[in-house]
């Protein structure tokens, strides 16, 4: 088998990247197909020359590659080692685990099953904090008339050169364009102002599930893509203090679900003014730290003060009769967060995956010779899974043929899956197993002879998942915490974030002066963080005294 | 209270039936800033002048009305009966109810928490059914480049007048327009190519949960819209005879979600060649009858065949290594569904849902004149409600102070919640309470002096719950089975029809000749029946042979 065949994303979706990538000897691990362009909508080249139907009958005396439930044809043995390339190993690795695929239209993404499985895990935890904090679900139209979008000034200047517009419905012109909408406040606030009316109908507290869109130049599939999935929550209240407590609440339900479920010790805290959210008057973020030391922004809650309610007049009664205006919150969790996931966790061998959000925890692989062997192995096997999945821990057997038991071990290790049980014969005659753990590879990662005795087996099984997933939160907050430097200087800061580091420093200056560190050392002010050092504090940059040390960092 | 402030959807969804309003004493209890029109973007006027902002300025003086989560605020008391006027009644349960509001722009609709919450029913039921058949979720992107869609020729033909297209993506004119998804076969089709190459790699079976856009001209809230919610199924096999076997599996899941779940006696059969789906060879549908005897098209299960996958080339190697298209389904429930419930159950008191999806099964409604009584009666009903809470009962207490008992009787009643739960100070002394049932008005559907013993209450309520869901499943059957005539001519379907109800005969007339009974009668064949009489059978149209009974009906 050759390394031909490996389909990389490199190369669609991330263009630039795709030039280096040309230089690389990488680039004979990719087969003709995906030397393609993306189908360019926007740009200059069609979709049709090159595209991968006509490559598909080129090459049709090929063997078979990839298929989408049966991945063991796709995957070569290896992806690009994460410590080669970190930005090409990303993409080998969403491709070879079948997370996602490019869509036809430039910086789309189609997310196969086993992404959009992360993606649901996440759904059904977040779900349910939502409607704990009282939330309900509901559903707003996506097309937002292009008016709307024009009503509040800080927003339409966020939003407007990343927009999509619906100019053509039923064959004919539309006499206002319609903007597919990028968030959803202006509708949201539209719909509000029917809604509320006196001090009675708040708190208003609601959430959606949907797809936006945002006309991104550069994309990267899970991290930035032109349409992606998310929630929204959008929040109405009579007070500042209750719409600020709310923003703080919500940020803080992120905050668990990234350390508790996906074992990402993300850093809280506020972002600086040029970082706010365009109609925010606060946003409060969760930043994370990826294995290549960019910090990625994994979820995000405004507080929006008065802004989208007085453009849009939503105001109620207060219990004085005076009429006023509502203060709000909207928060957003998007399904970038998938990307968060891989790339804190993977290392050379692919994928690692949280034991609390895999779509699969435990992998079995069973091996035989004989046919006789066969029958007693797949029978233990069988069994085995039963009792494992009624124990509701999430369980799949590979029993494919045309594959050996050593390249199924590298595939599912590729994939991120927390655990594997080997079962042999002499394991069905001692009715015991060998559990091997992703997180340690090799022989001290193995645990041999665990007792095939249901009770005995899903008790050693639940109790690695946990030391598993509580590992995987100390490894990547050691990580963080050595790649963090305090600085107390601008040169200090230069170091910090050429070595590749967080640089977290006192900082009272300008936005110019945030502009200027922006253009000299590519960093950003990722938040000041919730969690403040004591004492007094002096400007890095200027000197004059401060209040709060900021985070900056290199970010996607 | 005047009955002016009940908003209703009537003037906003459905232009032609508004007019009808206005003659109507019914105009009298719509309040002004319903009047308005719905902002037209594609027709003639802008929604600036007379938006729903600057009336509720106008109106600020005016008591508060309806709030999302304070529902007592928006009820006046009645809805118009349902024997009045059937199409008024369901506009005004939609709003009285706060099941859906109408969005912004024309035609679309905003799904609010009750309404929404049915529709989660729908989806955690479905979900899991999927799934069990085998099914993976994932997501395509919703932006279609417009060529994929002239692909395939009848596909192009039904879809074509309904598009919404996208002509601009940041700041730009695109060379190529995108379509809005109105459904995703070319889309899916595309990814398939490039995913299925072996025999191995089928059968291929994925579902999506996504919103779909159709520039529909008349639209109706949940029944037709401009946006709507669904999920969409997509299979690939290796034979005819496979991809006729799912599309049975899946209207045969419909329909036991139809009978089990939302008690609706659906008919299932095939669609006639006129009704088959753009692109089909074979359509299944489930069809039910509404309160006014219309038919609706509920659910659809397709066999593309080949169509799609000689289109876009989705090819596989098939054991003798000889390259064949793969053969296709595709099945779609969506948020009309909800419509279908609404209309099949309610009564002339508003809406009436079924147990097993109705987001409240149980409100309970506390009584008390003094504070003594007050304590004594709300420590009972919270304890109540612990108890139905953990023996996973939905139940809700309103104990709101601004209204009376008997006003919230009525409204929840109005809201359709199947039992209601009645606790005084004399039933907290005695330990009882008063259980009455939404689908038995009075005194015949009240049971008094329930223990409040944990054990006996939630037997009780249980199997009471139980009872409604097999109540209005009986119920909506027999109106069905009385409403359906055997016609055995054609005079004998027009006045079946002309009756408002649904004609069965022998059916082997030609396109044409449908068209004809169309144009004449204003029915369809809804199907062709699984279920079908025995013997020799005669077209009532042309007197040839028949193989079939098709049912004839007017439709939503």
């Amino acid at each position: 088998m050759g390394a031909l065949r490996l389909p990389s994303l490199a190369l669609l979706l991330s263009p630039c990247k795709s030039l280096r990538l040309v230089s690389r000897p990488l680039l004979l691990r990719l087969r003709p197909s995906t030397l393609k362009p993306a189908a360019s909508v926007s740009g200059g080249a069609g979709s049709r020359g090159l595209s991968s139907h006509s490559l598909a009958k080129e090459e049709s005396s090929l063997p078979p590659p990839s298929a989408d439930r049966k991945p063991s044809l796709s995957y070569e043995g290896s992806v690009t080692p994460r410590s080669v390339d970190f930005n090409a190993w990303y993409l080998d690795v969403i491709a070879s685990a079948e997370l996602a695929d490019y869509g036809p239209v430039r910086g789309t993404m189609v997310i196969r099953p086993y992404g959009y499985a992360i993606w649901e895990a996440i759904q059904e935890y977040l779900n349910v904090k939502f409607k704990e904090t009282g939330h309900s679900n509901m559903y707003f139209p996506q097309f937002i008339p292009y008016s709307f979008i024009e009503k509040e000034a800080s927003h339409v200047e966020g939003f407007s050169p990343e927009l999509a517009l619906v100019t053509i419905g039923g064959g004919k012109e539309l006499e206002e364009k319609l903007v597919v909408r990028p968030t959803s406040e202006t509708i949201v606030n539209h719909m509000f102002t029917q809604w509320i009316h006196s001090y009675r109908d708040l708190p208003l507290m609601i959430n959606q599930w949907a797809n936006v869109t945002r006309w991104e130049m550069r994309t990267k599939p899970f991290v930035r893509t032109l349409e992606f999935l998310w929630q929204e929550g959008h929040t109405a209240h009579a007070t500042l203090e209750e719409a600020e407590k709310e923003a703080l609440q919500m940020i803080d339900v992120y905050k668990k679900f990234a350390y508790e479920q996906a074992a990402i010790p993300v850093i809280v805290g506020r972002k600086s003014r040029a970082e706010t959210f365009a109609g925010a008057i606060r946003t409060y973020t969760i930043e994370a730290m990826m294995g290549d030391r960019k910090a990625l922004q994994a979820g995000t809650s405004h507080n929006l003060g008065q802004n989208f309610s007085r453009a849009f007049g939503t105001q109620f009664t207060d219990e004085n009769g005076q009429r006023q205006h509502v203060w709000q919150t909207s928060w957003a969790v998007s399904t970038r967060f998938v990307g968060g996931i891989i790339m804190t966790h993977g290392d050379d061998a692919g994928l690692m995956l949280p034991p609390r959000i895999a779509p699969i925890q435990v992998i079995v692989v069973p091996i035989w010779k004989t046919a006789d062997e066969k029958n007693g192995v797949m029978n233990a096997v069988s069994s085995l899974k039963d009792v494992l999945h009624k124990a509701d821990i999430r369980v799949k057997i590979d029993d494919t043929e045309q594959r050996t038991p050593g390249w199924k071990f590298n595939f599912w290790e590729m994939k991120g899956v927390p655990l594997r049980i080997e079962v042999g014969p002499r394991d069905v005659a001692n009715e015991s197993v060998v559990v091997s753990r992703r997180d340690i590879r090799g022989k001290p990662g193995k645990d041999f002879g665990i007792s095939m005795e249901p009770s005995v087996l899903v008790t050693h099984i639940k109790s690695r998942l946990e030391e598993i997933q509580t590992s995987l939160l100390q490894r990547a907050t050691s990580f963080r915490d050595s790649n963090v430097v305090d600085v107390n200087s601008y040169n200090e800061l230069k170091e910090a974030i050429a070595q590749g580091k967080w640089a977290r420093g006192p900082w009272s200056a300008s936005d110019a002066e945030e502009v200027k560190v922006k253009e000299e050392t590519g960093a950003t002010i990722r938040c000041f963080p919730f969690e403040q050092p004591q004492g007094q504090k002096k400007c890095f940059m200027t000197g004059n005294p401060a209040d709060e040390v900021a985070i900056f960092a290199k970010s996607y």
